[in-house]
């Protein structure tokens, strides 16, 4: 690179303290957001520690009590209008995304899109989180199951989408009437200080949405607080499946809800019977997005015998003809960075080993690598597309009807494109089965995570 | 006790070998099951170990691949025709329980109706496993949010009910197409082994529903397999909370679903403007069943200042003259045993501690102790009953419709009992908040805990 | 026919009086009731009329009063009773059918598994009739919506299912809690009368379930009272499109609920890519069930031109080789007698004038007549099949996924077999869209054909 | 009246022509639209007759074929911006109804709040017609029920609600995917014309959304048309029962779905356990909104006899204090003029023979008529309020908890409000039960009147 590249946006959204019971925060230290193209400081952002983190806490319990108490039509409009200003400022949040994320900006424009229709989409669920009245067998006492906010929720979020992977979980935890503390990825902390900034001007009250920002030092200590505090009863993560195991032994303590949004290993199948542009085109969708750094990004390609070659031939041409390597800012970029020198390492890692043991068949490769295996049968295809102890997205191509329904049902696996490489929208579930996760986040299921079911039997009656 | 009492059961549900694959299978030793009320061995039960423990779970994995594509209707009838085979048997069966718990047969006979519903109750809800069509915001793809079954689950329950609580997870389990192996508490394997007995008549098949007994030695390591095998995708277990945290610290290396009915502390609270005579029925019933030895028993009595005497007066009259200790067996007893020895000293030892430190009145007694404390506003009783890190059951007693709704609502608890003592009914949610667990079960919510939503993106369409 | 054939059922089930307030009841005159294929009469039935009538509506009224106030679960388990007595029936039960309404005793015995199978589901979905509580936007009141029976609703149904169009209705109305009296068809009046008979049986109490049959003669005036007498909530009739348009405007001057399930017309399509033995097999279930006399029979074949000649050639050598006529009690028969000389001169006259109008592709034909029309393209195809003023069922087959898609959503019906030539099941809706009906029978929404939405807002509360 | 009234709304607002197919169509002649208030005519307006509605009607019928296709988050983005431009334009949207319609300007904000307020919520419902996959009995196929838009729906509206009664129900269509046809009454088209203007600025496309103003003479023709052309599918109507009824028969002879919000007789009880200032207060708002020209005023006042003659002094105290007559622009006033001299002379009628016969006890009243009457037990109370032949709205006041859900449950209405004046809110159903209609507006409920279920069944597949 030999040209500067500058992160411009206007001052109110590039916040660099914590954010906390609605005050900004500063922190002992401080610790720097790089540009991943350059290598270049960004900013230099409040390295919040278990003390903020607990100060965070205890705000957003106080908070709990009474934004629970609002109407789901006043925590709805808050939310809309926080969607609104996603939307107005969209351009300088896509530039803070690009700029510390390294995705290309059409990317991140997409992603505010993404991270917008969240809150857009909760602030709709809010109003929908209907209770039951169930018919008793005793005629002196009414069933009435009522839903209630589960309380403070700590959310915990990756760098490779530093806005969406926020509102995904905060929408639906406020539309709920729960609370919370974000602690964003150390990489990307500054797009989860602008929604800060926003969720204030939207009227979100002190103490509803707290942000905690901190370097990687910090990152355990902060954790430790966010996920046993007694004062927590919810914890919500998306990051690495190892990340989300000592997360969960921590929660274990207090009994603490949990949704987990881990790692995948997406096999990719192409069937004798695909469209082979279809395919291609899925493949380039499902492999390249944010330069294969996001957790449903295919990370096999199982493609049947008859259609291999070409299939092969077909995406190798397209590949050619449309990735361009860039900084994320400038127009023609559609591969910006690996996220930093070790994720470039460890796909390094994985093309030295491809010819040897096919290691990135088993482990997650987070980053542009594709690798094809030529298979026969259906079933032989499923064994080797099942065969991981995680199960997140899947995608398999086929003009079969019979086919597609069996091997949607037989994929082990959360979510599954048929026919396509793209499938994220706020209508649908989002979430994995094995150790891929637990929970859905999005569609009119994502609320339920922050939900607690109560039983209230309105007995003693003179009927 | 002066005579003897005997259980008199027929054979067939008279096992004492575990159940796996289909098949009754010896240990390599046996464990005694004793009547708690005499002390007596009624039975010697084979001593499952990890073994048996990781045979079942193969078992169970491999039933689940042909269980699952079993019809909904299918599965149906096999809980159904189970559902009639235990009210078939209803009279041996509880029995049984009242052999190895202790409570009086008419309780038992009470728990096998509960049992047995739960059958039926699933029964009907595995055709109700509905998915979902959602409204596609493109044109050429369909969003089907299908429901598959999790896969094998690990039941591992308590003394306290040893047929309701199997059947309260098993026949949701079952439903949603996933196979369990149980591991019964060891004070009341015989229950747990007449239901595979039943189940086996009623057709389930082999794999499908498998029991490992075990003593209270082997547990750890049978709880071990169960909790970490990676062929287990879920866990369920009803105890203390002290052991579902150690079984979710295990379950978290595995990313394993885990739903928890953990210990409660109910508060019962009687406000000025209650029914008296209500109250101290509910009081009767919430307090005494099986002995204080329920999750849901009330186990501190707020009571108002006004009706505070009057209460307590017509509360010891109502002790006086209903309750009736002896073996459970006797048609006049009301009061059984408690379960063993340390259950009883831990009874005493709250006793002793009442007039000092009123531990009672933050630990679990688990038998027929009632403390009373008197207070003055809804707010105080309020800031007391919520002043516990768990939250299972609560119980209020009041006329005032605005009280009510207030209480009904600010109690941090899964199941409130308005003018009731006695809340548990299949169609009605059970589970607490708080450390009292994770997850609901009975209703129409308890099959969710055993079911994943797979989003199926019905892709490259040319619409 | 040259040799006898015996109704041979045993005497509680054959009922020849009115079945009114849980009492038998004879008329002033009688109607015969014949066999179809020999024109034998078989019983002799009391004639009611519209004092008989207004008594039913009198005895469901009062009756309301009661059975809506039992539980849910009491009046699943006396609907489950009614469903296991059906079933212990089922043979008896099939020869009715046959000898009343001349379809083979197969036929008749899968109809009684079917008319069982709707008071199975409706014994389930008694009690899952949820309401709701819904978020409230002002907090010093709740809304909650509860479902409560409509009340006494008149039943008037056909002879081509002479049980199952009852117990498709009946179950969902007593599962909601409504009262019914019931008109069967004056052709099989002895199906409905033997449902009668186990009702009582199974304990459905006095008034709630009344059959009052009458002749042909009397039917205009039994109609009127069940369908103006203001005691009546709710109508729900199958039968021809013509019939209901009357019931439905006596209807309107007591604005009554009305469920119609009209006639169709229903296109089957095959195009060039099906499967040809599939659509063969289809077409043969889809045409020659009860000879064709029923709502969902095809009534138009759409042939692409491709496929045309070989599918054409195929069916004929099946029906060649399938279709057997004959008494229906006779085991080798599969196609018995038109329900009565009207039926069959109607098809001789559509048969007549096929070279010329074929009038048989617009009105419906009711008989096993198969007309095959040619067609190039999709559009063409959609634009013939939808070119009808009733949709009640449709069927086509193809193995292109995005046309599946694409035709079943177009086709302007209420029911379409994809690749299927047979549909009905409880689990699913059964219903027409334009002149075939209002309405849905089945499935989760059957029982909401018999409720009301009551708004409850639980107001005034101190918060 | 001395002084003058001027409608003082912004030009593009006051729309005077028929809105047909997207533009706006002069009619052969017009009428005057008056003030009740002053007789003073404030505009004329096209008179358009059947030509201009069958036109209408051609023009949604083509635009069903476009409107059903688009996304539902499209159709929920142009309601949404509907709802944003009936806020920016409230003020003026107010007046209009003051001047039409007469109310006070107060209460015509609260409407246009509420008018606004179904745009708003159905633009959300839109996005969650959600189908469902239904567990099916067979392995070879896979049961889908589908939702799709009814059709062409007619929209016949009353004057008392000149705006909220077309977006309560235009909501609904336009969400589910159908087009309308509005005839707005014939005293207020001003009303639905600014709603027409608004729509076109909010994006509804041409034909989707129209409007056919006219005189009461041409009423009936219009109303035929809509009620009878066979391009029409759904007709939905709030007016007076007669009407209703006139309107079902004509819809009978094309099976059409109708939905009919029709007249009440609203019983309004005060109890003696009754918080007395509550009942007075609930009692002035039940009965004197819109001087008591709505479907759900308050109609008769049962009063226990304890707490009668307090609350009698005390509401005679609150209308002394709290009604002010004059013209509804006048910030002063609370009661404007009934809607013309028919309605006066109506209540005068009613009030003439108040001593005698009590007709307004009996038939619906419409005008600040207020019957007292007195009763003694509950069942008294329950035995008049139920003596009716419609059911729409009742009201009751009580603090004895057994009896707010006995009297609730036993209200023959579709909505009760508990100790509550003033129900209507879009989260709730809006209806009645016996001659008060047929079906639910609002709610999740309200768009299942513009939907039908399909059911796919997606079969011939090889599992």
């Amino acid at each position: 690179m030999q040209r500067r590249f500058s992160l411009d946006v206007s001052a109110p959204l590039l916040r660099t303290q914590g954010y906390i019971d609605g005050r900004w925060v500063s922190a002992a230290s401080v610790f720097p957001v790089l540009d991943p193209a350059t290598g270049e400081e960004i900013a230099r952002v409040s390295d919040c520690g278990p003390t903020e983190a607990k100060q965070a806490v205890d705000a957003a319990y106080r908070a709990f009590h009474s934004w629970k108490l609002r109407s789901a039509k006043d925590r709805s409009v808050v939310l809309r209008k926080w969607f609104d200003l996603l939307t107005l400022h969209k351009e300088d949040l896509a530039r803070l995304i690009t700029f510390e994320c390294g995705k290309p900006l059409q990317e991140s424009r997409g992603e505010i899109a993404y991270a917008a229709s969240f809150l857009e989409w909760f602030s709709e669920e809010a109003r929908r989180v209907y209770g039951d009245v169930v018919p008793s067998p005793a005629r002196d006492r009414k069933i009435l199951l009522l839903k209630q906010p589960t309380g403070v929720a700590s959310i915990i979020t990756p760098w490779n989408f530093p806005s969406a992977m926020i509102t995904r979980k905060v929408g639906a935890a406020l539309a709920a009437g729960c609370t919370v503390v974000v602690k964003p990825a150390e990489d990307t902390p500054l797009s989860a200080l602008a929604l800060a900034e926003l969720a204030e001007q939207a009227g979100v009250p002190a103490g509803v949405f707290n942000v905690v920002p901190c370097s990687r030092e910090k990152t355990p200590s902060v954790g430790q607080v966010l996920c046993t505090d007694p004062l927590v009863a919810k914890i919500s993560f998306t990051g690495s499946t190892a990340t989300g195991k000592i997360l969960l032994k921590m929660a274990a303590d207090t009994v603490k809800k949990a949704s987990m949004e881990l790692g995948g290993h997406a096999p990719f199948i192409v069937f004798d019977s695909a469209d082979v542009e279809m395919a291609v085109s899925g493949a380039m969708n499902s492999k390249f997005r944010n330069s294969g750094q996001t957790c449903v990004c295919s990370n096999r390609f199982l493609v049947q015998s008859k259609i291999h070659d070409v299939f092969v031939e077909k995406l190798c041409r397209a590949m050619d003809a449309e990735l361009v390597l860039g900084h994320g800012s400038e127009p023609s970029t559609t591969q910006g960075p690996l996220i930093n020198n070790r994720a470039a390492e460890k796909v390094e890692a994985q093309i030295s080993d491809a010819v040897s043991h096919m290691i990135c068949t088993r482990e997650e490769t987070f980053g542009p690598l594709l690798p094809v295996i030529r298979f026969d049968t259906e079933e032989e295809a499923l064994a080797v597309a099942n065969a991981s102890n995680v199960g997140l997205a899947g995608y398999f191509f086929s003009q079969d009807v019979s086919q597609i329904w069996r091997v949607a049902e037989a994929l082990e696996v959360g979510m599954v494109g048929v026919n396509e490489g793209l499938l994220s929208t706020p209508e649908a579930t989002f979430g994995g089965v094995k150790q891929s996760g637990l929970g859905r986040e999005g569609s009119k299921y994502g609320v339920d995570e922050y939900l607690e079911v109560k039983y209230m039997c309105f007995g003693g009656l003179k009927p």
